[in-house]
């Protein structure tokens, strides 16, 4: 079983992580997950972008957690990819980062408002944040637990994570994932511009509300889902 | 009949959309109308900058809505430009873009004020902000019907679109136009600085007041109209 | 007389307004003054960096506004910059922007306080805010009186250019000098950046006060003056 | 003895301040510290980055101060780096920026909370900011006494400088350091984007409070002492 485009396409979406200004020096992880196959390919443990090689991306057995490919440790925060792959059915790629704005509402333990279109186009209502985790949360498991406040989270809110491809760590900072590397790239990407938008959407009007539920519905829907008329196809988010 | 000039010209105008920072993804689109041959030209829906292609530029007839040229379906965005280019005599080009001060202006529901001459520069007057839609017409006729609501906001407050290239669509983000591609471009380049200008004057001084009527005709007029003598010609805008 | 050398710094001086993002557009220029041949180089009115050729500086004289050199009109500016060069001895370059941070505190109103070290290395003081012009001064030779405000700012504070290199014009933008076209650019850059730095100071204590008198001559005279000892050789700001 | 290999790295980490963004003209100086041969190796006063070459790179012997290489005066702040080296057993390297955010932090006199784990990462609790400097610690032996408050600073809080490698200097700007000049570029880099995200945090939420502290524990000793396991060798902040 060769694991090569596999690697070049999680060394790819590392480095995206890095030409988008997503993370400085060796904040940020991606991986993606083979479901077919039962593999999850990651970033290896604090590596910087500029030294990460293609064949430094860690290949997993989900199931074992075995290495199958790749000489170094794998990032210390594999547990909670692992995690989301196992709760969040579809998703086959999960990004970390610290990016500037979406990491402040993190810190700020508060959910991201829909503000605007920008916003729903991509993310179908606020983009939530996780609970402060307990002290035994953090001394044991720590990274796995990261993986369970996140689907707790999820079920709490009764969001699914095909519709709210996002969610903000309290106190750490965002994930997004998608369908592919590309999709949970593009989410990424925007969720750092929506929180951005966001902040300075509040500073400029304090009393600003979350738009109508009928225009949230109208671009989240043209965007994704079997009525969606944005792109190339039909099928939705595939061709957004 | 020959596209190709129309074409290539719509898709730099699309590019420099990204150039100059003023959208991610597939976030912002431009468009060129030919009022001699009734025919618009405009970035097919949902490609991203990097993909796009000169013969991608989709062709159509203003009158029919046929399209003549490119085998992609055009912005989905295309009904509001089509809907301006009708209501606003002598505009040539319509630039899309969600750039992140002027998209955070319009989600905070709010005009930008006219706070200093590179504001008067370039637009006459406070940036108005179009009141937000109903939602019927966000589930029928969306596109067109944000058209409609720009066209009411200048109506309604007795805009020239030749003085007042740019409008904020409430929840939305910017529109910015001109007489040619280039206006069109700087005028979508300017909105997105003088609301960013304008949120930073508003901050370190909340009771900042929009500049003098005498100062604002003064820079405007410097530079538009009969009395222009800003640029290396006599007649205005066209040489700013 | 050839006026070549002279052409060609002016040229570097006007891009490197843009190399630096000191102003999009066509909003900045540029003059140098060569006091023994009584010459002022500066940039044509409306014309764009990347536009811009170095035959395309305008050489003038200072006594009598003769064009000596350059097809085109000079910056609608001109007059500004010429009453600055007779006012303030010792000038021999000036540069007009409209950095986004310096222009928000000339719109705000106010002068930037000193609150740090890095202020205190160029600018000994507060860099004040022009009065609001009146109508008269706007209708008519408006550029001149620009000039004129500043001169008569700086008399009203009793602030010398040299020890002062820059001032905001209200509701307008900054303009920087210095003795010579690098000095200038430095003041040019230093401004923009201290204007930065006192919003964030201001937003994150709102208390914050400006540095100590001691503080503020201890930085301003080990760059400038005699007893500067910052740098390479004796003499202060020429080895800043 | 050859100072040829101290200089050029020397040369490239100031270098790095400025590829980094963390200082425009020559607000910037890192020096490194050979303890083993009692060098030091730093940046020629007011030299800016693009006119360095690696020979202008000062060697001085830490003892007796004599400069053992390098044509030119080392950096004004000289003094306060030895006093640093002298006073912190371990650091091997030393950078002095006006990084914006930081520097803002400083000139509003206000330690950086420890909002998140991208701060509790790298520094093990909020970041210190030094008193004001009184009139005769500034008229006389400004730079020695600026490294004397810093360790003023240390003392009074308890700090330790190997888990704390960074310090605000009260209306001034920050310094960084580690064991060498990776691990120092890496803390300047840090203390940048966590002073950035500090101010976005408390202006989303003005009530933000400070994370556990098991929860900066938890952070800090993953990739710093005996028990990290963040990276690809045991041994703590050597791998990060």
């Amino acid at each position: 079983m060769s694991f090569q485009s596999l690697q070049r396409e999680a060394f790819q979406l590392n480095q995206a992580i890095y030409e988008h200004g997503l993370a400085l020096l060796t904040w940020g992880n991606a991986s993606l997950h083979d479901r077919d196959r039962g593999l999850i390919a990651i970033k290896p443990s604090g590596v910087s972008a500029a030294r990460l090689k293609e064949e430094d991306i860690v290949v997993l057995s989900i199931d074992d957690g075995r290495t199958l490919a790749g000489a170094l440790r794998p990032s210390s925060d594999t547990p909670t990819h692992v995690y989301l792959y196992r709760a969040f059915a579809g998703v086959g790629a999960i990004i970390h980062t610290h990016s500037t704005h979406a990491t402040a509402w993190a810190q700020a333990g508060q959910a991201i408002p829909c503000f605007g279109t920008t916003h729903a186009d991509h993310f179908n209502g606020a983009v939530p944040v996780t609970r402060p985790m307990r002290p035994d949360e953090i001394r044991h498991d720590y990274e796995e637990n990261t993986g369970r406040v996140i689907a707790e989270c999820f079920a709490t809110h009764a969001l699914d994570a095909g519709q709210m491809p996002g969610v903000l760590v309290h106190g750490h900072g965002p994930f997004a994932w998608g369908e592919d590397g590309r999709h949970a790239l593009d989410n990424a990407i925007a969720l750092e511009e929506i929180a951005r938008l966001a902040w300075y959407t509040r500073a400029i009007n304090p009393a600003a509300s979350p738009i109508a539920p009928y225009l949230l519905e109208k671009h989240f829907t043209r965007k994704h889902g079997p009525a969606a008329y944005y792109g190339q196809a039909t099928g939705g988010a595939r061709d957004s």
